[in-house]
């Protein structure tokens, strides 16, 4: 069976857990039951991780190089704008990377609108909510075949 | 039955007309019949069209606005870049709009980064070839919701 | 007597048709009855002319210098921001020309400060909805004296 | 009856005493007649005052807010680029403010391209001369109503 | 025989038909009889097309890729500066595409300076008047060899 | 007893005379007054001195620089960004001195983050109201020991 | 009794171990210390914590929003000028933020002149040492009201 | 006899009473009666004139257009880097405007690099302390020539 | 006879002794060749030169503007992006220069894309290999005429 | 015994472990054991520290200031690009620094011919591989001096 | 006696042997012969040296170190814009180098707003044709005292 | 024995005899004499070449590649930020190309930040003096390997 993995990024531990009416009610953990039913329902194993340390990031991305991923998806919130250390980390990896953002981030702050990840993606996915990382899953299922 | 509209734009009629090395063999024809049959998996109408003119494209979304269309899917190609006409267009409907793109275009030339619609689109999804197209269904029906 | 030309932009078709809340109710063919007025009431004749393509609007331009016209009253919409073809067409005529714009694209989105006609206008009204078309008119039949 | 303040600001008190070959012949009192006439013929009373020193057009702006005006109209000259304080000034303002310019500043050097009060007025006209200032005081009217 | 496409841009059927003083006073068809004469005399067919429409222009080079053609020579006019839609159907041509101007773009205003057609073109003509033309006809000869 | 110049800058004098939804009701005078008492508890006086005009405000420089001061707190509103007069007046002193803002400059429009008199400024303080003034007032006295 | 967290960020557990000609001889314990003694003093508790790992910081800034805090107030060091990842994380705030600096930043290189977190604090205070500190918390105190 | 107009701008009544080791130790009156000397040597009057009022600059300049004067040197101080009133001002003036700077502004802060007079100005000397007024004058009188 | 200089920049006397695949076969001798047979073909004299010394070939355009010399073709090689020098020896001529470059300067690298020659020459031809030369050639003929 | 700290950034304990085609077959152990045996060649004692945590990489500069060492050589991979923390750690360093990359930075992508360490360090070396570490240990040795 | 060194740059040899219309009729040698007379005047030997080689002319400069010279007037010509190798050998020297242009640099093309000597230049005279040379002459005199 | 030429450029003659607290006293014959001894200790020969002229230094170039080098090491002193004509030069060698500089051009000023020749050496080595050399010889052999 295929494993898919899903990397959430800083600050996301607190989904569901900020104020309901800017961000939502949705929680990382709600997040990620529905990717494992997507997963399932897609054929390939979805294994997630979370972490507000780069370092950690990284090393996270270095493992799944050595054992072997299929795919990754990954929303690196804040980081995508600057980590050029994920960056490389990410680029070490040879399966497709789907990049996923819940809000559109093109149409956000200025500072928002580059993602440092862009170049070595397979693709991006932004402003869909929860649908963003369920979109996210099928793109990366689709770039494994 | 909900509607959604997904418009194609500049050049997009030459899908899999031209060097199918560099582009891809799937044509236009075969992608709105995977946009129906999907559709129809969803339960929406989609209705397609496509044109190389902007203003053809204006009046094609004037027409939806005053028909009533429950949400947009558009791949404007070249235009995503500069017509900020074709914005304005975009800019008058209610409904939710979703910009999707084959290549990824934030890794492509510098000038495919920005994109003139995303301040009006409810997302973005690109790089992902026809699954770009796929999901930006589902993500306009998630937004429908 | 003398002729005015007014030239209508892209997607002004749909002034009065949109949300009324943000746009207004005034339709197209009023500004175009209170231009009309207006020039009875100053001794010109108005022309009016809309379209939503780029090169339909160039060819009415060329047909106005073959056939001669007094001045041009021009609202271009978004055109007036990257369509340098319409700048070369107008930079064909050697009568005044006035571009007039119904809010004060000064104060609105970045990309809107900028008319690629400037150079080639006598002047610019923007901001004042109805009566920028007809101080425009007021100008540009003061422009021709 | 309304009345409408007519600012003129820095170096302005010399129209029609410099060379007349490139500046023309018409002088501030001569503008600020056909003001007065124009306004007598739509029904409101018109207040000009010129000043070179920044300080002075403020508090005359201040002084305008504390008295109650029904609408400015302004030709800032070479301030409308940098005067951030008189930009301020008008900005207590919550009566319409109409920017007007003899000349098409969006014709002439690119400093002359951008106005600090754009943000803050109701619109702009520039480009026709003493024409600007009729148009002007025909906007404000047109806006106070 | 070998056959080349002459495309001719937006406002370009204006040609001999504005102010001589300023523009010359040759002709559209002069200068296809011009270029038809060489094309004879360097042993192959040239074909013209003249369109203000950015579609109708695309399309004509979506033929030209279907039905085979050896060469094209290319004045866009003002679209040269940003119609990324010309420059995405150019890109599908895979014979040599030579681009022509009549004036020297790069002695002309600044947005006349950078051409979106160049990173797919063999090669640019600018600043010789109806040699432009006549040299583009002899390189696009000598690159189809 | 050490004196600390309290400098109030262009548009100053309308504190609380404006719009108080937006701007707050405190006054200059009862700003005055805080730092007056605040003077006395820290020991120090405090002289303020309120202008419009950038001259007269030099000058006030200028007296502080021969008459001997101890400190300077100034909050120059809008020349903050543009008046290099006053930066070089202002850079005259070899006392401390603290520059304050009621708003946060940094959070507001791009043209009022920068300070022209930050590289002379001993500090910055911004976004307190009134308390801004009071921890400048602290901060000199700290300067000064 | 109101709680304010105090947060300092990378490389200042260095302060005063660093050479005490370029930095200053006091520590950071030293900095604790006065701001304890002054909380004390404005009747508030006042809660310090320092890190050199971003992951960490950030994971603080949740807990303090899970638990409850009444102002921050943050040096955040380096971080200052690129942790979009802090910034996200203080801005799932919502209670007063003040950013402090020990010196003055807009006096020093250009990229420590703009502040990631500006948009999202209450204010900032930069260039008096220990003050910026002490005047931070009165700030926090001031804003909690 | 013909009279060039000595213009000395914001902050220069301070020469010679400032810092002595930093600004030098000359004072405006010693260097208007250097340039007087120097004028009785070339055979022109010299008048001079001291503001820290931009609206009285350019009234001053008025006035010398209106009543006539051979040509202007000017060190308007920080004014060379903001004022375009005083450039407008300086614009009505048909006879030579030499500016002139006693530091080398082009080797100091980025801002100083630039003057708004320049494109109005006859020349520029800048660097030489008292010797760039003595120059001027020469200059200008070398140029009324 | 006429007579047109061709002058050859540096590193030019390399062409055809570098790596044949990279760079092509044909020499600077070659070259030269074609372009006298095509001179008399043509009816003018070519008279060509080369050197690496960016100071010779300024005197080398002194000596052209003093002997007299009806047209001038270069390609400059690098120098074309940096050498002001040369451009203002160019400027100095008053006849036709043509400006021609082997490969296309405007699809390779950003700093190829400007010529500090475009505002002083007649026109620009690149990417054509040893057809600039000669199409650069017959451009200086017609521009002689 | 002199001792240097050898730091290792972000990523690079993946070093030998990725593809080896891209990437070379040398481990960070290799490095090490070079670097070692170099310097028992020169006399010095080389420690080695790699961290893909920012704080944890500060925190051993912090060490190293404290417990003494006499150079650094440190390639921080990715963070060399932004991590202005890591700028400040090592800004608290007295002994020479030197910054050693394995590719030649300046010849790859944009964003990494930007050292954000450069002001502080003694010298940089990229692009030759093990030789580039090998070296930058010869010259911070030789900075020691 | 002191020695003063003026050094021509680029093209300056062409100085009277061009258009008189455009260019002035005055030559080199004119200029040097007035240079010295006037150098007479102020009691100082002044030595010429002309050349269009960036090379010799740094030579030059060398030379002037290791003999020693009292001051340097320099009229560059274009290298001024780009001659980073002219400004380090100028940066050679420890006695005030004085740059003169004929023209206003200031107020021709942008690319002659900036002098790459600036920062190493006592000062900068511009705009005033023969004077600017002989000002050069007095200013470089000046300093040497 | 393989060859390497070490390639000295413009201003580099004047080491060791401009002011030594600045520069030092090295001298250029001392840094042959260095590389020398270490070539011998390497095993190679290395050849030393010094011109301040840029066509020079070009031709010197072109030899090498001619008659056969196995590396070069190259300072091109301020060469390195403008000579695209040096670039294109050492772009037609085939062989390692070391890039060295004495300072640290990355901490010096902004336009010493960029080498133009970057993407087309090996490597660069700054900040160390003579080691910069002698590293530089070290890499070229290295490279060679």
């Amino acid at each position: 069976m295929k494993r898919v993995l899903m990397l959430h990024g800083i600050n996301h531990n607190m989904f569901g857990k900020r104020d309901p009416k800017q961000y939502g009610t949705i929680t990382l953990n709600e997040i990620d039951e529905k990717m494992q039913a997507l997963g399932k329902e897609l054929g390939v194993e979805v294994v997630s991780f979370q972490t507000n340390h780069e370092g950690t990031m990284c090393e996270r991305v270095h493992e799944a190089y050595l054992e072997g991923v299929d795919a990754v998806v990954i929303n690196a919130g804040a980081w995508t704008h600057y980590s050029y250390g994920l960056r490389d980390a990410l680029g070490i990896l040879t399966v497709p990377i789907v990049e996923v953002h819940m809000s559109n981030i093109h149409a956000r702050e200025e500072f928002r609108h580059h993602s440092v990840f862009a170049e070595i993606a397979k693709g991006q996915i932004s402003g869909f909510g929860l649908d963003s990382y369920l979109m996210g899953l099928r793109a990366a299922v689709g770039a494994m075949e």
